[in-house]
C-alpha cells in the first residue's frame, strides 16, 4: 500500500517522515519485548534530541523485567489513540493485528505510519515500510537510521539498542548474525552500552523460587522416539505465569542434540500459546502459519484453541509432517 | 623470571620466538576448555601455515563437547614431553601447576616457554610472558598475535578463535567485554566463523536425559536468608559427571537477582571442586585464593578436601566473610 524499501541503509523515503519536527507516537505491539521496546525507545529518544515531541505506548505495559531500559518508565498502556500525533512509528512489529486496533485508528485519523522491521513476513501495513530481512535485529536497522539522521548516540540510546540487538539475536547466537551485527555492537559499547549490565538485567533477575519452578518445568520435557522433536506442554497453573514469561522455556528442548524442532505449549485462559524453534533445516514459520501465526524460519509462534491435549496433538502432528517432509541435515 | 609484556598488542619480544620455523608444542592445562583449546589451535594452525611443525597436547584429552573445534582431533594426552620441541606455548593458563609437571620438564630440557594469558594472577612462569589483563579473552590476544605475524585468518582459525572469545566472555556478557571484543568477533565472522554453529555446538548438544538431571540439580539450589549467597552442593553421584561437566551449574544460583556471590560445590573422589561467581562488588578471586585457587575477580575456583559438608561450611563461611566485609552495591 505504501512505500517499500528493503536495503540495509534507509532510503530518503524512509528518512523523510523524520525530517523537521513534530509529534510522534512510538507504538509497541502486544506484550512488548526488548526487541520492540529497545528500538522504539532508541528511536524516540533520538527524535526528542532533534526537537520532536514523543509519546511511547502500546496495548500492554512494558514488563517489569525490562524496567532497566532507559526511558521505559515513559512507555504506557494505550486503549485508544488521541489525536495529537503527526507520525506513528512501529518497530519489529510484523503484523498490524498485534496492536489491538491502534494502527487502524491511526490510519483512519490520517497519521503517517512508519513500519521498520526485519521480519520477512512483515505485512507492509505502513505508509512507509522499511523491511530488511538481512538484518539480524531490527536494532541494526534503527542504528543505521540514527546514523543517517546524524542523531547523537547517547549511553541511554546505546543501551536500548544494544539490548534490542542482544535479545533479537539470542545473545549473538542466531544464524542471521553477521559481521555487521558485531560491528554495531562494538559501536554501541563504545557509546556507553554495558554488556554485563544488560545481561545481568536480562538473565540474573530470577526470584529465589524461580529455579525450583524451572526444575519442575524441565521434568515435563518430552522427546519423540527418534529424538527429532522435543516439546514441553504446560497446563494452566502448572508453573507460575511469571516464571513461564521470563524463562524462554522452549530453548530447553531445543538444546537437546538430536532435536530438530522444539515446541513449547502453554495453556492459559482456554487458549494455548505455542512457540516453535528450528535448527535451520525445518521452516517453523510455515508450521506456525498453518495456525495463523508467524515469525522467522527458525523461531515462530502461534495461538491455538484449547484444550491443551488437542492443541498439542494438532501442532505436534504438523511438526511431524514438516520433519518427515524435509531432508535430514 | 623472563620477559614480561602487558600491552594490548604483542611486542617484538613476544613475536621473536615465532620468527623463522621450528617445532612447537601447544600445551594445554588440565581439563582443557574452549578458552584454551580454541586459542592453542588457532595459534598452532597459524604457525603451521608459516612452516612450523606443531604438536598439540596436555595432561588431559579434549572433552567430547569440543570435538567441533577444527583440528582438535590432533590434540592428544601427554604424560611426558619428548625432546623434539624448540618452543612450548601455553595460552590461557595462569598457573604452571596446572600442567602436571609438563612445564617443569620443558624448562629442564631448555625449551623456550611462551605464556600468553589475560588472567591478572598469571604466575609469569614463561621465558616470554605476555599478560594483558585488559583483554576480555585470551582469544583477543591471539587474534592480535596472528595479525602481527601476518598469519592468514582461515575459517578453521577463525572458528577456533571465535569459540575461545565466545566462551571466555560468557557469550559476550562479562564486565570485561569491550568494543574491541566485538570488533574482533566481527572480523572472525567475516573470516568464516559461524556464530550459530559455535553456539549450537556448545549449547545444543544435550543428551535427551540431561534436562531431567538439570532439573534434579536445580532442586538442590539454596539461598541464604538475606538472599545474597546462592549455592548448590552436589554429593558424589547425585548427578552424572557428564551433566555436571557440561551444564555450568554455578550460573543458576548466580542468576537469582539478590545473589551477590554464587557457589557450586561438587564432591568427587574425596575432594570438592568449588566454583565461585561474583557480580562485580565482591572479589571471588580473593576467596578462591584462601583455598589455593585462583581465576578472575568475578569468576574463580579452587579444590578443597572433603567431605562435602565440611568443605561447604569452610567455603560458605569465607564467602559470608567477604560479603559482610564489602559494601552492598
Amino acid at each position: 500500500m505504501g512505500i517499500e524499501h528493503t536495503d540495509t541503509l534507509p532510503s530518503s523515503a524512509v528518512l523523510a517522515p523524520f525530517g523537521g519536527r513534530g509529534r510522534a507516537l512510538m507504538l509497541g505491539h502486544v506484550h512488548p519485548d526488548a526487541d520492540v521496546l529497545g528500538t522504539l525507545l532508541a528511536l524516540g529518544l533520538a527524535l526528542e534530541s532533534r526537537g520532536w515531541s514523543v509519546t511511547y505506548g502500546g496495548p500492554h505495559p512494558a514488563p517489569a523485567l525490562l524496567a532497566f531500559l532507559p526511558g521505559v518508565d515513559r512507555y504506557r498502556p494505550l486503549r485508544t489513540l488521541d489525536g495529537t500525533f503527526d507520525l506513528v512509528v512501529l518497530t519489529d512489529c510484523p503484523n498490524p493485528d498485534r496492536t489491538e486496533g491502534l494502527i487502524d485508528q491511526a490510519r483512519r485519523a490520517g497519521k503517517v505510519i512508519v513500519n521498520v522491521d526485519h521480519h520477512p513476513d512483515n505485512r507492509r501495513y505502513g505508509h512507509v515500510n522499511w523491511i530488511d530481512s538481512t538484518a539480524a535485529a531490527t536494532g541494526e536497522m534503527v542504528y543505521e537510521l540514527l546514523r543517517a539522521l546524524a542523531a547523537p548516540l547517547t549511553p541511554a540510546i546505546a543501551t536500548n539498542l544494544f539490548t534490542a540487538v542482544h535479545t533479537d539475536t539470542g545473545s549473538f547466537r542466531y544464524s542471521n548474525v553477521t559481521p555487521r551485527t558485531f560491528t554495531i555492537a562494538a559501536a554501541l559499547v563504545a557509546a556507553g552500552a554495558r554488556p554485563e549490565l544488560v545481561s545481568q538485567s536480562l538473565y540474573e533477575r530470577r526470584a529465589p523460587d524461580a529455579l525450583h519452578w524451572l526444575g519442575e518445568a524441565l521434568s515435563r520435557v518430552e522427546v519423540s522416539e527418534d529424538g527429532q522433536l522435543g516439546w514441553l506442554a504446560l497446563p494452566s497453573g502448572a508453573v507460575p505465569e511469571r516464571v513461564v514469561e521470563s524463562e524462554e522455556l522452549v530453548n530447553y528442548p531445543r538444546s537437546i542434540a538430536t532435536v530438530r524442532v522444539a515446541c513449547l505449549l502453554r495453556e492459559r485462559d482456554g487458549q494455548v500459546k505455542v512457540s516453535l524453534r528450528g535448527k535451520g533445516d525445518v521452516d517453523v514459520q510455515r508450521i506456525a502459519a498453518q495456525f495463523g501465526g508467524g515469525g522467522h524460519v527458525n523461531a515462530s509462534g502461534c495461538t491455538v484453541a484449547g484444550p491443551l491435549a488437542e492443541a498439542q496433538r494438532a501442532v505436534l502432528t504438523a511438526v511431524r509432517r514438516a520433519l518427515d517432509g524435509s531432508p535430514v541435515s
